[in-house]
């Protein structure tokens, strides 16, 4: 029987984050990405980050050729601390992302991890596969798309991209290679679809100068601080350009912003005089016309450097009515509140802030719809999967194939755990594979902790009620219950009257033939229906009957 | 001394929501709305709407001539349920507005409130006051800005609106008789901040008829439904008139749609042939291109119509790949990720889905830039306070207003719990009101709850542990502890360890002497420090020590 090319998605698709992708072929297998997520607050209370249930590459860790990277943001690079104690394989990626990586791997005590730096239309062989990594352009430097050769022909993924002709370090996206492995014949794309829903072209990341340098101008007299994300270093630059241009010394804050940006300025990827930048700490002393400070925050992080600025709890910089705030970022949705709660507090301390729907100091490194189209006619591939992106994205970049003239028997729409084989008679949908989310919590992999997760949303609406109760079996007799609460309100009155609904219970029953944890239950029933009946509340109940 | 004319802001300022302000003059006090909001689920878990704490008004409850009611929307009127058990004042407002409240009075019961509709440029005298009622378009029918004159001169009070010059029932924002006010002179504008940010004016609400036209053309096979917010009448007027175009029966879905649409079609606010409609109950057998559904769940609330169509848990209407749903509605900040997961699972069950990213299916009810300048331009304050908005919103708003030619000097930003004072020496500020807010939950106020809202929070991120344990104070021995956990995983290992914590921690001290509530507070440290060393976690902590 001819061996099957398999690919299996584990995460970043249904989804935006923790993306991570296998493909597999007879015993050779190759990982692209390995990323995590921030979590929903309301659906994950007190979780860190997330990363995808890894079990699958795990039970396969001695087939893995290798761990390709497209590019060194956390939602692909993010679950590598984890998967790396688990397989034993070279990760290939570009020098920033291998910088990034390494810093993550050292704060969580990894060692001997073998990181391989790459270059532009470098070819890495990994058992049957060879795997070229092909330049893009996106919110982030060093960024690939990788062009994947097996033996049943080629897969293009993007990465995360978009296609701007004008980048910061004039590496553009390599539409040359690109056009050349289209035209050579490529068998499945697999494409970004972030910004699938947005008509026309994404802006330059050089546009971007142009408005911060108004706003500098306009605020001449004013400290300036941006908070931007620490590890868009093109930005950075941009930042650090303009604020040089008007004869302002930087100084980083925030601990991602600082190292990033030490990790950039050694790889050669951020580049300034050394006296344009200042220590944080040293400021005190610079007049606040001549200082502009970059800082991380940007989607109201509780613990980053804005937000307690924010909240005037961030000793080195009192914010003031001589500060302008600028956000050079956009929202993730979901952050809305979080972003505006700051905004507000900024205003209250007497700031101007400058943020998205006032200008735009920001645009996305994501494709919009003519990028895509662009990249779907020069691969012109033969099946198609849309990647990374809420299924709406993966609908609507569905549309867009179609649009573009890929049949629609040769789409896959792929969800968490799917699995796809392809062999001459096309795509089609393989066994399931294990698959889930795993929780990371002070740099601890908790394992999976969906029970956690559901007490703890209980308790956050409902609360938690114990009841200690002494109980005699033989006369049915109960002994001064103590009833204790947190989150809920029971009040003297009802805290009587679920008193008196225990005794009546253990009396009612014949309890010495029940046995004692008939009678936990049922003490617990009773309490649980006079909570649901008055409070409308269905708390987390305990009772400790002692017998 | 000359009595002074005072006003006092108890809510829908620095925020956006529960509006509630109170206008004094010597012994008459007049109360200009008194809505809800509803709250943040990270902020306030579990609670169901808040309120202003309206104690001042209780206070003073005497003396409240009237209640004046901008229009019917929830954070206008909501409040009014739990106030009118207070204060035995008339409401006055218009026939939707008096409906709806009505209604919402009727659901909790409340009899014997006097309820007095008012109309175009109708005066109502309460006290020293009197108050005009002037006619402006916003997205509720009925809605009113205030004119109210005071012996110090008058107070125009825009509450909620934008200046639509073809609304859909043709009552147009009364700007005739604005000017005249503005001509006669006026000593204080109150106007709503909430779009203040965006430039330019908003579009008409029959500008929406074109674009939900196109939207039913382009999907004439489907079965269509839109979402939309239920007190929106002009809206839901529209678009059973594209249903009727389209040959379609209209069904409503969702209580508070089935409600407000039956109040409206009442009062003549809803106009419709009788066999337009159809009850969703008898929707089965008309075919899907026959048929438009108009449902709530716009915001992605947990309860509604679309919601549950969207978990395929409404009998009613089954989400398959033949429904087009519209969202003829915007976010509300903070909804977002919400909104999204309602839309990520119609896509899965098939739906083509149309919401704002895509389409211009819904326009906002709240004046742009231009608009507020052309209000400035007629009303002439010499006085500006902005209302309604979040605290960077009001500050954009005084910006404008210095743009326009206000003095610095003569605006005052509010905050909750603010009062001021003007007299010929102008505005100041006087001493702060007793304000706050109030948890509704179940349709019952529960009162001051920031310490629940506090416990709530701790167990949501790091949960909550209860140790139960018989001590012997003499000897200092410890009785198998018993340690439950909520939310918070201790493991087998680390049970021992806080047993063993406990027993040396009872055994070192002199118990005898320092006695049992000691002795809990000991243990209850102990095994704080434990889980905050190991797991990085303050959770709740109970112990029940008997001795």
């Amino acid at each position: 029987m001819a061996k099957k090319l398999k690919i299996s998605f584990l995460g970043g698709v249904g989804e935006v984050g923790k993306n991570m992708t296998a493909i597999e072929y007879g015993d050779d297998m190759i990982i692209v990405d390995a990323g995590l997520t921030f979590p929903d607050t309301e659906d994950t209370p007190g979780v860190e980050s997330v990363i995808p249930d890894y079990g699958y590459v795990k039970s396969k860790a001695g087939k893995i050729k290798g761990i390709f990277i497209t590019h060194g943001h956390e939602d692909h690079i993010g679950a590598l601390p984890y998967v790396l104690q688990d397989v034993k394989a070279p990760v290939y990626g570009s020098n920033l992302a291998l910088g990034l990586l390494d810093s993550k791997l050292a704060e969580s005590k990894i060692k001997n991890a073998k990181l391989v730096t790459v270059t532009d239309r470098q070819v890495i062989k990994a058992g049957v596969f060879s795997v070229e990594f092909v330049r893009v352009t996106h919110s982030i430097a060093g960024s690939y798309a990788l062009s994947v050769s097996t033996p049943r022909g080629v897969i293009f993924i993007t990465g995360d991209f978009k296609i701007d002709h004008t980048p910061i370090d004039g590496k553009c996206t390599d539409l040359t290679r690109i056009a050349e492995i289209g035209n050579k014949g490529v068998l499945l794309l697999m494409m970004d679809s972030t910004n699938v829903e947005r008509n026309g072209y994404s802006m330059s990341e050089r546009n971007v100068f142009g408005a911060l340098d108004a706003q500098f101008a306009l605020n001449e007299n004013k400290r300036i601080i941006v908070a931007t994300f620490a590890s868009n270093i093109h930005r950075v630059q941009q930042i650090i350009n303009c604020a040089i241009a008007h004869k302002r010394r930087v100084a980083f804050s925030g601990r991602s912003m600082i190292k990033i940006a030490e990790i950039a300025k050694t790889l050669g990827e951020l580049k300034y005089p050394d006296d344009a930048v200042v220590d944080i700490e040293k400021t005190s002393k610079i007049p606040y016309d001549k200082l502009c400070i970059i800082c991380t925050g940007t989607q109201g992080e509780s613990m980053s450097a804005l937000t307690r600025m924010s909240n005037d709890d961030f000793k080195k910089v009192k914010i003031n009515e001589l500060d302008c705030v600028l956000f050079s970022s956009s929202a993730i949705p979901g952050n809305e509140k979080m972003i505006y709660n700051v905004i507000n507090k900024l205003c209250l301390h007497g700031a101007s802030v400058v943020y998205s729907a006032l200008s735009e100091i920001h645009v996305s490194g994501h494709a919009c719809k003519e990028e895509l189209k662009l990249m779907f006619n020069l691969i012109k591939p033969k099946y198609f999967i849309p990647i990374h992106g809420e299924y709406r994205h993966l609908m609507q970049h569905k549309e867009l194939a179609l649009e573009m003239g890929i049949g629609e028997a040769n789409i896959f729409i792929p969800a968490i755990g799917n699995s796809i084989e392809i062999d001459k008679g096309g795509i089609k949908k393989a066994q399931e594979v294990p698959s889930g989310r795993l929780f990371v919590d002070k740099n601890k992999l908790l394992g999976d902790c969906e029970e956690l997760m559901k007490e703890r949303k209980i308790m956050a609406s409902d609360g938690a009620v114990t009841v200690i109760a002494k109980i005699t079996l033989t006369n049915g007799y109960v002994t001064e219950p103590i009833i204790i609460s947190h989150g809920i309100d029971i009040g003297e009155k009802l805290t009587e009257e679920i008193k008196n609904d225990i005794a009546s219970t253990i009396a009612s029953g014949d309890m010495e033939e029940a046995g004692a944890e008939e009678a936990r239950i049922r003490i617990k029933k009773s309490v649980a229906k006079k909570l649901q009946k008055r409070l409308s509340r269905r708390p987390i109940i305990t009772v400790v009957a002692e017998v």
